[in-house]
């Protein structure tokens, strides 16, 4: 129907999350039609990033530099430290600007069933931090999944025997959120948590 | 907040269309964590597509060879001839398998407002077109706003004294349209155009 090459950009750009057939047709018209430029400097630097990204050899977040830059600050509490699944989770945690000390970014959770162990989300370097640097209060923030809880009560059990301060997220209702559309399970913790 | 590298690469997707800078986020990190082996087939075929792709020499359709397949086929009717805005328009048309003749891409819509005239649309190259090869049907198939409308008017007005027939796409009610829903405008064409 259409040119082979133009074809295989339209497959190229499906892969990306939530872009269907339709979207990636309309972006491939619309890089190649309007904007030849900024399709230029995407491929530039997509290329770049393939690269240069990598992990942090401190944190696992994702950076180009050996160690990011939240691992190397000389402002960031060093005695604090907050685990999250992904790097996004990172992010979001730095726009509430609440916190000030360092992360452990697991890329991922347990998940036993997909060959996803301790090891694989790098637990032994955690516990080895955990041993060797001044922590003294350990932040779980994985996700409020089942997975994410069976993860946070792994690491708490590792972090137990060291004498760590180990906390978990406070649970309950959102802010502006209404009491009727809140699921039972979250109504139920904030219950539970009432203080 | 994050590398910087990686936050060029937010503002690199940021331009593609209906991408916003959450999407743009998910999207990076999605390349970069789950899955660098498309991510590197996109940059690949986004690098090949921009130094390839051009336009068709007889239809302006975008393609990687000189004239387009469609142009080149030999199984296509060459006395009639579609007026499409855009090669998604061309995309749809084909995908509806109705129409069997050549297509003439005018990559846009008259509009003085942005400077974009006769020449910009390439009308000169369609005039020619109509008056060197043996076109009997001239089909108007531009988009049913005010600007389409007006280029197919001027587009009339270039083929009449020639002897071409010229048509436009029926309009009226949509298969599987509800009456209720459809817009007063719509209705106003369909009742006009009763049969």
């Amino acid at each position: 129907m259409q040119s082979p090459l133009l074809t295989e950009l339209v497959n190229a750009l499906k892969i990306l999350p939530s872009v269907g057939p339709k979207s990636a047709q309309r972006m491939a018209y619309y890089l190649l039609e309007r904007n030849r430029q900024g399709a230029q400097k995407l491929a530039d630097v997509l290329q770049e990033s393939i690269e240069k990204i990598g992990h942090c050899e401190r944190c696992r977040d994702l950076t180009e530099d050996p160690i990011c830059h939240l691992c190397s600050s000389p402002s960031r509490n060093a005695n604090e430290l907050c685990v999250v699944e992904s790097p996004s989770d990172v992010l979001a945690i730095e726009q509430s600007g609440i916190y000030r000390g360092l992360y452990f970014v697991l890329m991922g959770h347990l998940s036993p069933i997909d060959g996803i162990g301790p090891e694989e989300i790098g637990l032994p370097q955690l516990e080895q931090r955990l041993k060797e640097e001044g922590v003294e209060e350990l932040i779980l923030a994985t996700n409020p999944t089942a997975e994410g809880e069976a993860t946070a009560h792994y690491i708490q059990q590792m972090a137990q025997p060291l004498g760590i301060k180990v906390t978990r997220l406070a649970q309950g209702i959102p802010l502006g959120g209404e009491l009727e559309y809140i699921d039972s399970g979250t109504l139920g913790q904030a219950f539970a948590g009432r203080k």
